[in-house]
């Protein structure tokens, strides 16, 4: 029985994505307090950097709705960039439940499935644009958008207490390139049906204007591939397919032939043309038969726009690429943003690449890039065909969800809620109501291993990455006497004046007057022990190096 | 004798500067080949970042210049910012030769070398704007410019092989504020004159049009402080005299109150004091007297605009400043650039601002900042005044180095020669001529220690801050019988699935092993010893973490 009695409520939960932009986990609930069935709407994963030293991949962490698995009814992936599904492999153990998603989206998933061994478990329900879902209380449908990505979907969820809509990423884009324009339709009706919450991209609330068409960039990018005279090469993300399509067309109407450049390019296109996409390209070449082409005739489309150091681009800077190299003349053009934290790596990218004589052209040169994500004059839009009673944002930083709830209430929106990742929301005519704060941290992948964020590993390892690290060991007996050593190491340490040998022997010094000194009583004892030799050599560390390493003590008995 | 001779040579030596912006060492020499004699021209720093970890200030190596100390004639400054004097009293004691600057910067000067007790110890030589300095065959003028801090000179730099115009930091702003109008009349001079080299900024050389009158700033910031109605700070560097002057002004027109945070900000104004600015200013008030005010009467001018953890404004967000606090209501105005690597500790701060209610405005909401560097239409203007034979480009990266040589020859500018650090450029009527590469290193202030970037310290705490760290002990006998241990200890690794306690066992176990297996001839070798179990635990670790973590052994001998 799915109909409304009126202990049943409707809660939405962020467990990502309201405080980041990435990392998306939504839920929604609905039934009696603590006896709710679930939804999952996206399960992504965002990335590290510079600030989270051998963390690549973070994660939201799932603990609140694996302790309710049971009562988990679906997975829906509103389309197929990481930040939406890279989570899934990881997390669908714990959950066990059927994964909705439309053909592109299921292409990709199936392939990520398979590398972690998990296709043959996970039950896939791969759903047609314009699609229906249904999964006890949750009436869904998929409405199509338009993003950087083939097959975005919003989601219009009807429940008993009322019905959602769950944007998903997106834009408005008259002239996409891949895919439908905005299903502008389907909105305006959902709209006169009447939106209970609309749980919404907050990403460019701080741009006026529209993010701008990708027929622009199209434009553009032809015009300036035609004024390049030698190898062009288009750096771009693999997960923007419209950018993709974008530079082939830029390529045939040049005349040149494009040659696909690293793993996820070819990753990308296979899920493209499994969906009917690039069926009327020029065949593409190999890096081979490229490298042998006129540096006129080819175009390399390629991965690595972030100065990513293992990416075919930086290997193509550095001159270690196997087959494609870039000579004075030649250029590159940067058709994608610079993520925030990346800049360093993206202008040593491109400082190697204008060393070597290559022309280096960014988004700032010339128009050849456009974001997938609704600047304000688009938010505007959707808030006047959706008019929902509460605005919820999702997707943004602390300050976009801020921003984007402050126009929102500027656009007669009666109810804005910015939520963080943890809240439980009640929605209801009423407005949206803070009920609950569940677990909502981070999960970190560190080499192998998953691991919560505050686990202490990063932090231990930040403060190696900024003092370094001495170890001391020494063979004590039963009586406190010294048999061997101290003998101490160090890494990560500068040479000091008086040079590695010398303070190494003061280091040693410094813990064996420290055994020396320990009371009657605990001589002999290792925990005792330890602790004066690294009292020690912590007080004197900074004297000789003005910082704190980490002191690691290993006292042997014997 | 200054005259030249056939034998004698003009060369110019930048030993920072040249491949990044800040960290700005640059040396002319003229004589005959080996025997020039040198003058220095500013003597900066640069700061470490996320991809730095444990250094925050990096300079340029002057071994070279150190090595040629009894030739160097004089050290010249051309203005106070920290990349072009920030290494002065690092190096000054390798060496000690007079400086020569303008009063402002003067003051500053002596600030650094009395924290650095080096005050009694320097030839100051203090030169008043648009004053001469004579050094052996360098006959020097300095000429007022405009830039972001008071006093921004340039150099004509007069030698036997001809005249140089050395631009320092310098734009072109008709209503600076702070400061004269650029003296584009010596500058127009110099050029009838016959200019054979200009070395110019070339930071902001991939941007069209002008940087943008600081009048500009004024106004808007007038009309910004004036819509809020809560407290109000504006962030801004310290060094931006400029800017300090205008967030005064705003705050006047305004009736606020100046109240300024941050120790850099006091020192600042202490030093533009001396000069005669802001005498006419109201008096400020300090913290204490600013937070009994009404909140719509008080302007904090504070520091941090980058997110620096321990400056005043972070300390503010955390609502951990002693005396100043901000409510809801409250406005942040960021009146400067982010500053590519400080994204994320930027962003960081505004969420937290934005979280405590308090408004947060930036260069992209409202045109509250201007840059102190020329852009293409100021960098045309001055080829146009200047017209000199060969063009140099420095301040900048690789990218902006060739941008700007490309630039210049458009300008029909003879000679165009992007520099690296440590080239000898010799400059003649022929034009610029590579004629040696000198050591040209960047040195790393790490905790107390100065120490080369090569040096591998830093190197190997980024290996510590990928994969953490293994500590192994154990005590042998000369037979090569384990008496005690293995022990081992971890640092900065995930807790794999089977427990810490688990894998440590495991390790020991390794270890143990390892010393069982080596062959009977190295039994007991301590060097053997160690060597067998670093092995085996590294080759044991991946298979746990997946990464490969620093592993320290300490064999103790019995």
């Amino acid at each position: 029985m799915n109909s409304a009695n009126r202990k049943d409520r409707l809660v939405f939960v962020p467990l990502g994505g309201s405080g980041e932009i990435g990392m998306n986990l939504n839920l929604y609930g609905f039934g009696p307090e603590g006896r709710e069935k679930w939804i999952i709407v996206d399960l992504g994963v965002t990335f590290g950097d510079t600030t989270t030293p051998g963390v690549e991949v973070i994660m939201p962490d799932p603990q609140f709705i694996a302790e309710r698995a049971d009562d988990l009814l679906g997975i829906i992936l509103t389309h197929a960039h990481e930040d939406h599904m890279g989570a899934l492999a990881a997390f669908w153990p714990d959950l066990r439940a059927p994964v909705y998603a439309t053909p592109f989206t299921m292409y990709l998933v199936r392939d990520r499935l398979a590398e972690a061994g998990l296709l043959d478990e996970v039950p896939l329900h791969e759903i047609p644009l314009g699609g229906h879902i249904s999964l006890g209380p949750f009436e869904m449908d998929m409405v199509t958008l338009t993003h950087s990505i083939p097959e975005p979907n919003a989601l219009l969820i009807r429940t008993p207490a009322g019905l959602i809509l769950h944007t998903g990423d997106w834009k408005i884009d008259p002239d996409p390139l891949i895919g439908e324009a905005t299903d502008a339709k389907a909105l305006i009706k959902a709209g006169e049906e009447g939106i209970l919450a609309m749980v919404c991209d907050s990403t460019n609330v701080f741009t006026e204007g529209e993010a701008g068409s990708e027929a622009g960039v199209r434009d553009e990018l032809i015009k300036l591939v035609g004024e390049q005279e030698g190898r062009v090469a288009v750096a771009a993300f693999a997960s923007n397919v419209a950018r993709l399509q974008t530079a082939v067309e830029a390529a045939e109407y040049n005349g040149r032939t494009v040659c696909l450049v690293g793993r996820s390019m070819h990753r990308m296109m296979g899920a493209a043309r499994h969906v009917g996409l690039f069926a009327n390209a020029k065949p593409f070449i190999d890096e081979e038969e490229a490298a042998a082409l006129p540096r006129n005739k080819v175009l390399y489309l390629c991965t690595g726009s972030q100065g990513e150091p293992r990416a075919a681009l930086s290997r193509i800077a550095s001159g270690s690429h196997r087959h494609v190299k870039l000579s004075p003349g030649d250029s590159v053009l940067f058709s994608s943003r610079v993520i925030p934290g990346n800049e360093k790596s993206i202008f040593a990218l491109q400082n190697a690449l204008a060393s070597a004589g290559v022309n280096v052209i960014g988004e700032k040169e010339r128009h050849i890039h456009v974001s997938g994500h609704p600047c304000r004059d688009e938010l505007r839009q959707m808030y006047a065909w959706a008019r929902p009673k509460i605005a919820i944002p999702v997707h943004g930083e602390r300050r976009h969800l801020i921003e984007h709830a402050k126009l929102a209430r500027e656009l007669q929106v009666a109810h804005g809620f910015a939520p963080r990742n943890g809240d439980m929301i009640k929605l209801s005519e009423e407005g949206a109501e803070l009920v609950d704060e569940v677990p909502a941290g981070r999960i970190h992948r560190d080499g192998d291993i998953l691991t919560p964020a505050e686990g202490g590993a990063l932090r231990e390892r930040k403060k190696l990455a900024f003092a370094g690290a001495i170890s001391v060991a020494l063979a004590v007996d039963s009586a406190g006497r010294i048999h061997s050593g101290p003998e101490a190491n160090l890494f990560g340490l500068a040479e000091p004046a008086e040079g590695f040998d010398a303070v190494i022997e003061q280091l040693c010094e410094t813990a064996q007057n420290a055994v020396q000194s320990i009371s009657k009583q605990d001589r002999g004892d290792e925990l005792a022990t330890e602790n004066a030799v690294r009292q020690a050599v912590r007080r004197l560390a900074p004297r000789i190096w003005g910082k704190r390493p980490h002191v690691d003590v290993i006292v042997l008995p014997l």
